[in-house]
């Protein structure tokens, strides 16, 4: 029952969050009963707490440790060595590589990959030699990831994700990524290897981060912007161009690769002004 | 067999579509045998209609109902409550979360994953909040979904796909999205949260769409451009800059940030031949 | 054991190569038992080699062949008539449609779909009818796929990657596109159907490539690129803007929409001057 004087008082401040927490007593998540669905393939030198729930068709491997009250729902696969916090939920079909770490009251949703190798190669003549990838990816608390998001575990060194972020379906992690406490990062996004990027962060989605820059706290990207260097002041950032029709737009297009061209004209009648007042 | 006089009357008006049609005809969707894989996991308060086709290592929840002549393919992930039409064909390794509505002759590529949770997110001083994720995503009939896309449910009310709509593979629809019949999306677009779509619209790869916008029936977006607001002209739209070699991108892309510098110029220029033709 | 006269040779050439060397010496790929999991569905018909290794929960289609020393982590759907080389690595929860051909020494991480269909329609009046994608998707040796990449089986055709090329996550590859031997492509990139693309070109992430044009051999193209026609001289390209504070763009990007008025402006400013020259 939510009493209505703190209900109002919290109305004034933040209306978005009181719907928001009312949203969890209404709908509260689904409760389930723990035990191991007898399909599930459970490794028997993993170690699973009484009241965990496996759904059907999972796999757990060799030396995993899943903690109280986590639930992995149907056709989860999770590696070798993985350690899982209390109170998470795969939802389903998330898939987790060996070694990984996931903090408590994670939730992961379908297609989900965490810890899968990281795009390391050096060139040996023309033909790609894969570097081993031997860190691990670890999560912290409360931490959320949509469908289809994929984290890679470190090159050396782990990818973290610190407590309480959020990433929402089909971005990118790659290996080494930091990303700071609270950062709330949209579908579609990806941050190259050993970007960090901090605390209190909002990325729009489809942005891109290369690698081996810095984003420092409470910086905002707008959506689809591409971060190609580090942000140390905090402040909203951007970078494309504006939706045209397509004619306006071929226009401003041919004109974009003119415009070189066009500033040092600009340059050169500023002078020709100049000189001719010069000369009055 | 195909009569040839039918043929040439299509051939005149639409070759590619006869090409379409003749593909069907020398390549029939493959036959396959009804029934449940000894391996498949169906609860017993699941409804199958005694044609459906279940495959290896499939999971169906609580009270889903499929109807006749379904194909649901091994490694399938099926939850509670879902609704899932007549001749629908699930390639294999999708998963639909509960409560999703699934119309007739649907066609699900692997990975796809239907009805997962929206980005949902009230600030509470810095943390976030979940916000549950009530509605559902319902499609119509004669949808196809590509590989890996991400189609999430509703947060209240419903994420709608209408009858006939095209996605590609790897691509983001949020929460509470509209998309009208027969609109077509290639693969890497994302569309945020309650954003509509129009009918027999084309969106072009990569593109991004933001939340809470509206796109007028038979709009055509080129690939890789941002939609930042509403379009109500039926019409083709593009945003972006031409690919240049890299040395000359880079001096177009560091005047981008001289523009409105070169624009002021101009006009300073402008006034100062207006001036000197008064002058005279 | 590394020997050193061999090791500083190489030091001086290229130390992240010596580097990735030694990753795989020091740490090289787990070994791991031959043999069926008792819980994967093989199908009679199909042909393993005895060294190969199949995992929980696997499904392999009928007439399907995989050679010797193969790895097929747990979770992982093979379809009908797959035939899969030696010494293959599939992590875990990877979609091998059916009539794929894999080469050796294949490594596919999670979530990664190959063959599915195109994205190949035609219009009938308004509504899409779907072309059959007849053809395969065919894999060359020592190629490297990141999760939950999607590559599309041809239209009709095949769609081929090379020997030695590399994918990242997440990347988008179409029916009938043509990847040449070691090209590298960084993640989420989508490569649009028919893209011929040439030996060992680096794609930075993030890009597109429409369909039907042809990269040379030895190009590179830039994170979040949009490669909108073909590219015949080797070097380096980009598009794109660069990031700027919101406030700073929304400034250049109102001025790219007046670009062309600007350039007209300048070539009048020109002329005027021009004339005043003339008269003085």
């Amino acid at each position: 029952v939510v009493q209505s004087g703190a209900l109002n008082a919290l109305v004034v401040e933040n209306p978005y969050l009181v719907y928001a927490k009312i949203s969890s007593l209404l709908y509260p998540p689904e409760k389930h009963q723990p035990g191991i669905h007898t399909s599930a393939v459970i490794d028997k030198t993993a170690t699973l707490h009484e009241s965990v729930s496996v759904g059907a068709n999972c796999v757990v491997g060799a030396g995993s440790a899943i903690a109280a009250g986590t639930r992995v729902g149907p056709g989860s696969i999770i590696g070798d060595n993985v350690t899982i916090g209390e109170s998470c939920h795969f939802v389903a079909s998330v898939t987790i590589c060996s070694d990984s770490v996931i903090g408590n009251r994670t939730i992961l949703h379908p297609g989900v990959v965490i810890g899968s190798d990281g795009f390391g190669l050096a060139s040996d003549g023309g033909k790609w030699v894969k570097i081993q990838q031997i860190g691990r990816a670890v999560l912290g608390d409360d931490v959320e990831i949509g469908s289809n998001t994929c984290i890679d575990c470190g090159a050396i060194g782990d990818t973290i994700i610190e407590e309480g972020v959020k990433l929402d379906n089909l971005i990118q992690v790659g290996h080494n990524v930091h990303i700071g406490a609270h950062t709330a990062i949209a579908s579609g996004a990806a941050i190259a290897g050993s970007a960090r990027i901090g605390k209190h962060c909002t990325i729009g989605g489809k942005t891109g981060i290369v690698g081996h820059i810095e984003i420092a706290d409470n910086v905002h990207v707008t959506a689809m912007s591409l971060v190609s260097h580090s942000i140390k002041e905090v402040g909203n950032y951007s970078s494309g161009t504006p939706l045209q029709t397509n004619a306006n737009w071929r226009r401003s297009s041919v004109r974009f690769k003119q415009l070189d061209d066009m500033a040092r004209r600009i340059k050169v009648l500023e002078k020709c002004l100049d000189d001719k007042n010069d000369g009055n």
